[in-house]
């Protein structure tokens, strides 16, 4: 039978997340309906991770098998014309059987999104954390995030509620930017997947601040839990060596709120 | 009574349009609740104009009068406190008593997104037409465009329902560009209020087509049909010539079809 893998972009701001739920639209059961549509086939579809109830996605990889004889270009067409506005499979392609999407991720990037300009946003506020406390220090922000690089127990910045084996994570990438714009990033995805747009932008003043975190791998709410955390020192509430102390001190007490889920995009993963 | 002028931004994705309707969500009657919710009045506001169903605003502009002690800071921010998320005062000033923002509006900018990438954009769907047919040339639409520079008879692109003296209107500006991105327009109120993003940017290639119109009034649905007419320039189906052909044909039969809403902003209006 063969298996593909997609690479997905969805608006999570009307989904209960990626998880099937009862009752509750989530991304996973609406694509799980456009492939039955298209294939007749009813199967189950694995992804490299959850995301939360408002949490968007740039490029979620999903996985699965299904007998089609339909090429991969007619099939992709197929399954995006039977998908929501909100929801699209920017590729597809077919794989060798045994496809993981979860266990065979090496590295995954999110990026959290923050906006602390003078006016509410109305356009993007179901894209960004809308900072109702002044305008944040990106550059104490950065700096700080630095102690974070590298291996460390992150178990700091994990919500309750999941059962990790190691709260042990790897981060490769972090950087806290101002930007005078996010529409490289947001509106455009194909923007994002060609590599521009990933916080290196020429542009250092303006009302936006993106945070980005490549890693191994993340805990639940991890990124959010850090978010939160950083934004206490770009709100000058806590000093720029705070977060390695949150860090060190592997107790999610220590740290800052969780940011809300609207901020946060899974920007793509890699195998 | 002293008279104010706010200067509004709104989503218009979850509004049946500017003007109060009954049993429909209105911006008309989201913002008279506010007013009344903070100042104790029923009072009906005078817009520069309305906009229809699904239409955005970047700087609407709203007058009235009301007996209030507040200064105009402390209105200001109570007034937003009271609005949703979708709508927000960017500013608020006393004026003389008399201003009447229909009357007295010698010029209006519109702004219309058009989106022609490759992929669903999911994040910006209520935001743009995603035109679905190729990619259009934009070179060949602000080459059309032209033609419609000046003071004539726009009835060709009136749509029926409205009521008005005299269909002959002044375009002052009309420009048609393709842009890397919208981000400068879009999520930043302030940066299009500042001048930035009006067409004028260095980027030249990327999946948005803006298309700004500046005159010192709009037909019912003027540019809408423009942009719809202009799109089948873009599109091949018609010769850069055609729009002055229509134009000069007065009639809306030989118009193109009208874009649809949610692509187009109010973006600002001079007094």
């Amino acid at each position: 039978m063969p298996a593909f893998k997609l690479i997905l972009c969805y608006d999570g701001t009307a989904y209960a997340g990626w998880q099937s739920q009862r009752n509750k639209p989530t991304v996973q059961d609406t694509l799980e309906a456009a492939i039955r549509e298209v294939t007749g086939q009813s199967l189950r579809v694995l992804a490299s991770g959850r995301t939360d109830a408002g949490v968007h996605a740039l490029g979620q990889v999903v996985g699965f098998e299904v007998d089609t004889r339909l090429s991969a270009e007619v099939f992709h067409r197929a399954l995006n014309a039977n998908l929501p506005d909100d929801i699209a499979i920017l590729e597809l392609s077919e794989v060798p059987a045994g496809f993981h999407p979860t266990h065979h991720a090496v590295r995954k990037r999110y990026r959290y999104i923050i906006y602390d300009g003078p006016h509410r946003n109305v356009f993007q506020r179901q894209y960004c954390w809308q900072y109702p406390y002044g305008v944040l220090d990106a550059d104490a922000m950065h700096a700080a995030a630095a102690a974070l690089l590298g291996r460390h127990d992150f178990s700091s910045f994990e919500s309750q509620g999941s059962r990790r084996k190691s709260s042990v994570r790897t981060i490769s990438h972090i950087s806290v930017c101002r930007r005078g714009t996010v529409g490289s990033d947001l509106p455009s995805a194909d923007a994002v997947r060609a590599g521009e747009g990933r916080g290196e932008s020429s542009e250092s003043s303006g009302p936006w601040i993106v945070v980005e975190v490549e890693a191994d791998g993340f805990l639940y709410n991890m990124v959010r839990a850090i978010v939160g955390t950083l934004a206490e020192v770009g709100g000058g509430i806590r000093p720029v060596t705070w977060p390695a102390e949150v860090m060190q001190a592997a107790n999610r007490g220590a740290a800052g709120r969780t940011a809300p889920p609207q901020g946060l995009f899974l920007v793509n993963v890699d195998y």
